[in-house]
């Protein structure tokens, strides 16, 4: 297809496309002449994927292109490059929390849980950090933070990675999964935060409502 | 406390506290002379907290204030005041989620679920739009979106909601608990996206590593 009707497809508009063109977030079409080239399906869902990190991860021009190398360096096995991915993921949303200087009291506390729940190999990986920066937030303000109130939300976390992991093992191996892998984590993040906070409006209703009614109409 | 005590004990320097007692964010001290006033603990806590949803919740100031206020109106029952702080809340991370106008598809997804659930009394509410249009992103993006794949991830909701209220159902009810509320709500939601991603790098690595180590060292 030619560039305006990967544009018409894609719902991004010509311009914005041939910015990521030159900065690498689209691979180059197969050049047909001096000013034209052609895009097939998998620019067209390399698009997509730039608009949502972009857009709904928030992410920077520059954290995407991170993230896309990391998911298709060859030099490394499929465990690493989701690793490479995850962490360059991190990088948009890391920098406030790193800068809050977590305590010990707050690494222990996570090193604690993770031993506990057996994910003691993970201590140091990027979402390691993220998690030791939001227990020391926690634990600053005077909120709870200490395993009791964590191991629920470890318990919440490991049935769904389990899950996740399934759906993206459905993809064929290859640049196709990296894509999910990148995708249905962030994606995903807004589904469970909303059902979260849907389940909390539910529960406060339950819990808090100045009304009577036990029961909900109909 | 004094000024210079009041940012001592906060980390916060004494210009970022004048700009918030500025801004409403933080209420006046009580005046001891024309230039000198004096703070007390609510005032401390308070500031934590601001801090808090600023650096961790990567509010605005505008959004911070509207959090507050919402949460401190006495016309309002305690439900309505959390739902109120929860609209308010997600006023900052809504706007590209919303942008992305979800289809008439994804919403009769969600509303299917929060039947499922039980939480149909939920639709309409702000974290149902920002989940309409998270499932309208996957839905259009080819990635899956349906009942079989949103259900996972209401499960793990559901009990993390009841263990929260719980927790902040153990603060005295007034300004306190709403404190905890927007705190708990906030600063638990990077406890929870953090332990996701741990537990996908866990399985991860027992799924695609190259490596062929069943069981880890130690």
């Amino acid at each position: 297809m030619r560039l305006s009707e990967l544009s018409a497809q894609s719902g991004v508009s010509i311009a914005t496309i041939k910015f990521y063109l030159r900065e690498g977030l689209l691979p180059p079409g197969e050049r047909l002449s001096a000013s034209r080239a052609e895009y097939n399906d998998v620019h067209l869902r390399r698009l997509r994927l730039v608009r949502a990190l972009i857009q709904v991860g928030g992410m920077s021009v520059a954290r995407t292109k991170d993230v896309l190398s990391a998911a298709e360096d060859d030099s490394l096995d499929q465990h690493q490059r989701f690793g490479a991915a995850q962490s360059a993921l991190l990088g948009d949303q890391g920098p406030e929390v790193a800068a809050l200087q977590p305590g010990e009291k707050a690494r222990a506390t996570v090193d604690e849980l993770l031993e506990e729940v057996g994910w003691g190999e993970c201590r140091g990986y990027p979402a390691y950090w993220m998690l030791v920066g939001a227990v020391a937030s926690l634990e600053r303000l005077g909120y709870p933070s200490d395993l009791a109130h964590l191991r629920p939300y470890a318990s919440a976390a490991a049935p769904l990675a389990v899950f996740d992991l399934g759906v993206i093992g459905e993809y064929p191996p290859g640049e196709a999964q990296l894509e999910a892998v990148v995708a249905l984590t962030v994606l995903n993040e807004p589904v469970l935060l909303a059902l979260r906070r849907i389940a909390h409006a539910y529960v406060s209703g339950r819990t808090f409502s100045a009304g009577t009614g036990e029961g909900a109409a109909g």
